[in-house]
């Protein structure tokens, strides 16, 4: 993805020495670009757990290159045992996250069955952190080529119209290595010239969709307006929005979609006015063991701070953090909800689109039939 | 209602100078509770434009309090001329709130036909607004006895647990002239020792839910915790929230309300999930002669700065304005949204509850069979 004309993805190995992970600053965006090293295990852990880097995909890319620089931290004797102490400390960072579980877990089979000098399982490590960032990046670009389809069909349904299409928090190249989830469709669209135009959800309490989705959008100059999460369903109302597209942290083999905070609010408000929703996803989020989102998916609870302050540019440019409620208010902040599967219109994988359902999932994923929870 | 232990409303004549009119500044909370003086009619344009007062009944009042101003500034000679100026600017001021054209039209009516001197038709206006604000407050009161059935039969279901209520914006006193309209019901409840708790919706873009929804309940003592306006969803799927009370600012003949953007959404919400969803309002808030609220009702669209910019405190204790997005991120403000009567349980008005249909609302409401739109 582009930022200021160069090519850019939003983690990678330093160049000039490769024993260090680079990544974009999110929590600095969207008024400074700043990239930071990762140096350690420890700084991994911070960087996912404090949202240096967030989105699905990225948090697992992080975390297989966390388990590289785990690797390079563990002793020869045991290597084995450090490895899974650091899975273990990378899982309980973020509770919800689908894609962290499973690159952590991807990463200790791969080294565990891996036989060799501690310098070769070092290298091993690498190559397999480096597989699973160019996997998500591919599996990005494709679920991209699926997803066109349905802007394209709208657009012509609109005889080339502005295809309005709202999405909350962001799931755009940010939230992955490349290219993004839900907004992976819209820049394949807008790249063949069809015309798209972006509801940007500004995403409360940490706003990802003020701060990240308008900014990516704007880099690569898609049409968009911020709007307040509470917008949408009006918007809907009124024949504002063609489709709907968010990203997942978590879906289950029967199709229910863990999500930003919000999504769920969105999801019934669609098909309410017959609205198409869609969830677009790489494979790595789902966890086939689970079938009942609500019932079976964990939502991470977080600091009521995100709640009770917003940090923001003053008109001097500067940077502060602002109190929005009195002194002794209480809150509470949920970091996600769950979209049940019969809310959404269809899922947006790198394998194609399928009905978000048993049937319709396995019918892309035949080889999980028998993987069930 | 009480401030620091003193009771206030939210407007009145000033004591040692009744031509002036007093008003609690809502833009300064809640880090300042300021009180301030409207000296000229211009002075009330601005206080309703600019938002120093809000909320559906104060509107009402503020206008009605305004043609009194308008009344000491009116000549003798063109003072039913002079006043039906007055009536059209304040009616500009705010075009959704049905209680702003509904206190103008009444001050109108009222002083164009009374007879007599320049002087006793300005006691007639300095009355009929005075009028105007007690029974603001005395049907504020009666929604909060009417409401207050409904919390305590939730309350004896629960065996006396808390009865959690979530709420949207400000329909508290501060969004009237005392007691409010769906706050009304809960301060009742509280009063008599019913176990209650709010779930405030913080209520972007302007946050009356965080700035004065909070400070009210906190005031009174009211147990709450602040939520984003995302959460509700989440919440009312596992089981969090009892009941929806919410104000409004129009409700048509058939049962539809306009009330804060982001109000339908939780309404649908609602729905799916068998949570009962109530609107309060005082009758001044009913707009007769409109069926469809979603064809009829206007719905203002103000300023974007009000999406893109948050002004809270920090923690120097100095308010701030910070930006929260990219700087050339364009933004859209709608400020209210039309919920269908098929998704409201109930509307609670100073004559009962009824439901959200022409037949109950006429049930309350009978002299209004014939005044259809």
């Amino acid at each position: 993805m582009n930022v200021n004309g160069c090519h850019y993805r939003t983690i990678w190995l330093k160049e000039s020495d490769p024993k260090i992970v680079q990544i974009i600053n999110q929590q600095a965006l969207p008024f400074k670009f700043e990239i930071l090293d990762l140096s350690t295990f420890n700084d991994v852990v911070t960087a996912i757990k404090d949202m240096y880097v967030r989105g699905a995909g990225l948090i697992g890319a992080t975390a297989a290159f966390g388990m590289y620089l785990a690797s390079l931290e563990a002793g020869e004797k045991s290597f084995n045992k450090d490895l899974a102490l650091a899975a273990n400390l990378l899982k309980n960072t973020r509770p919800t996250a689908s894609n962290l579980t499973w690159a952590a877990d991807r990463m200790l089979k791969t080294l565990s069955a891996f036989n060799g000098s501690l310098e070769r399982k070092r290298e091993a490590a690498r190559l397999e952190a480096m597989t699973i960032a160019n996997e998500d990046a591919a599996f990005c670009k494709r679920i991209g080529l699926h997803g066109l389809e349905i802007i394209k069909k709208i657009s012509e349904q609109k005889n080339g119209e502005n295809v309005n299409i709202l999405t909350h928090c962001n799931a755009g190249w940010l939230a992955f290595v490349d290219y993004g989830s839900a907004l992976s469709p819209v820049y394949a669209a807008f790249d063949q010239g069809i015309k798209v135009h972006v509801w940007v959800d500004e995403t409360r309490p940490r706003n990802q969709g003020a701060s990240l989705t308008a900014w990516e959008l704007c880099e690569h100059g898609v049409s968009h307006d911020l709007i307040p999460d509470n917008a949408g369903g009006h918007m809907m109302l009124n024949g504002l929005v063609d489709m709907v597209v968010t990203g997942a942290d978590r879906v289950t083999r029967e199709g229910d979609a863990a999500n930003k905070i919000g999504t769920y609010l969105k999801a019934i408000a669609a098909k309410e006015n017959n609205v198409p929703f869609y969830v677009a996803f790489p494979s790595s989020t789902f966890d086939f063991k689970m079938k009942s989102g609500v019932k079976e998916i964990p939502i991470e609870e977080r600091d009521s701070s995100e709640v009770r302050f917003i940090t923001g540019k003053t008109k001097e440019g500067k940077i502060e953090t602002v109190q929005i409620c009195p002194d002794s208010t209480p809150a509470r902040n949920w970091g996600f909800d769950v979209t049940p599967a019969k809310f959404i219109t269809g899922l947006i994988t790198e394998r194609g689109i399928c009905e978000a359902n048993e049937k319709g999932i396995l019918s892309l994923y035949s080889e999980q039939t028998n993987n069930g929870g």
